[in-house]
């Protein structure tokens, strides 16, 4: 499968459905809006929406089903940068080759845009659904994807991953620890992938089965996407980076023995899967 | 009825629930932990959240259908404190006569530490533990909130805040503009009230009309608290008080007739509804 053709069709879909979505927050100040709009726009590869979507196909339901889901952990996603990059954090200037939030706004507008961009994700999951089964499964993806964004999640994995930083800095053995690393990488980086596959997955109907191979499918994943991360990476100091405890080869291998488990999960899903497979391959295989 | 008394039965219940929510989160680093208790205990008034419980009592129903929406809200307003304290915003030191979260840590941990209270506000009301409701209104719920604490709501007003500020500082005319000031108000302090109380008695099962009601009440009942809350700041240099535009004879005047105007949307609504009539009078007239 031509997962290049896959993604150049189901971005658009995503993309689309952010922008509607952003444009009814016309009674928003500008400054505002426009930090809001400033990583998403024109955005990175959309990976995990697409994933949500792919996961929705998986079960036999509509990509569709997944839409408020992708823009809702793309939200996630890029509020996470948003923060990721203050000064009192990473303090990055530049990302995606343009100025950082803090850097084309200022701090406070940066810290506000985030606060407003993880918010929205909630409203934009939550709004609008007609019936009581289907708000039954809404409510069981709102909570899956607060647990995976909050501090048990994503941001449990900021504040370790920070420290790790400073462990390392200082020289501690703690800092470089595979263990940690691995428990940062799954919270920080798999947690919303297992948020964005399952959750598209049970949106399009999925049984509880479906749903625990997904999950272990998507944790995999999300740690292999972060190891390739780190490769093509390489020069940078990233700080949780898994270059710090093993070489590039051996980091390699080690992505790919993930891929390896990850389709093993959903051995047998035939053709409907196909998509989320080829994500899975690119996302642990990319070169860019 | 005997308001403090009310709220020493009620506010137990609150704390109990945040507690009890607070404690599932043993999987998070212990820093992260400790900054999203700090503000939290021993807290504030928790108004928001006994106004919650109170208008569950107000249209018939126990006040525990709305004690997840209480801890949610109350888990929102500690968030938007400790954002708000940040040096990139107010640069506060203290609050309530401690020091604020990025001084006992540090700005990093207290950024994350917001991000994750207002995170877990989602995951209390979508998982729904200890709610009768229907899946439906709960699902109304969680964007009732999602809508008063984003970017038109309570992160849009702080953003004008600021703004409203910096052209004060700068002697600008637009700085003392008393319809924008009464918009920062509104999305700043009401919106958070109109959600707790619409959503309150939402979950207790309230109708169309009463919810329209209640909104109105709600609404004028936080521009009042709002403008109490001035009064009683005099002292404070705080950027966009009503003192900058009037009196505080005059301001006394304002709320009391909001609180008039707020306690005639409810007329008729009978012994049930004391509580809330009380705890406006009080949010209003208090004098701490």
């Amino acid at each position: 499968m031509d997962v290049d053709a896959y993604m150049a069709e189901r971005i658009p879909l995503v993309d689309h459905a952010i922008e509607a979505r952003l444009a009814l927050l016309s009674e928003t100040p500008e400054s505002l809006q426009g930090a809001m709009r400033h990583l998403i726009f024109p955005g990175g590869k959309r990976l995990r929406p697409v994933f949500a979507l792919a996961a929705a196909e998986a079960v036999g339901g509509p990509a569709n089903a997944a839409l408020p889901l992708g823009v809702a952990v793309e939200l996630v996603h890029t509020y996470s940068l948003v923060h990721d990059d203050l000064p009192c954090m990473d303090d990055d200037d530049s990302r995606r080759g343009r100025p950082t939030v803090h850097v084309a706004f200022d701090e406070a507008t940066a810290v506000l845009a985030g606060d407003a961009l993880l918010t929205e994700a909630f409203a934009v999951l939550a709004d609008g659904v007609g019936s009581d089964a289907e708000a039954q499964i809404r409510l069981g993806v709102v909570t899956k994807l607060a647990l995976a964004a909050g501090a048990q999640g994503l941001v449990g994995g900021q504040v370790d991953d920070l420290t790790f930083e400073a462990l390392g800095e200082a020289g501690s053995g703690s800092g470089t620890d595979a263990t940690w690393l691995a428990s940062i990488h799954a919270r920080k980086t798999a947690a919303l992938f297992q948020a964005a596959i399952v959750g598209g997955a049970l949106l399009a109907g999925a049984n509880e089965g479906q749903c625990s191979r997904l999950d272990a499918f998507a944790r995999d994943v999300g740690i292999g996407f972060q190891i390739a991360d780190d490769v093509l990476d390489a020069d940078s100091e990233e700080a949780a980076s898994i270059l710090r405890l093993q070489g590039i080869d051996d980091a390699k291998d080690g992505a790919e023995a993930l891929l390896v488990r990850a389709l093993g999960r959903i051995e047998g899903w035939g053709e409907a899967a196909e998509p989320l497979r080829s994500l899975a391959r690119f996302a642990i295989r990319r070169q860019r």
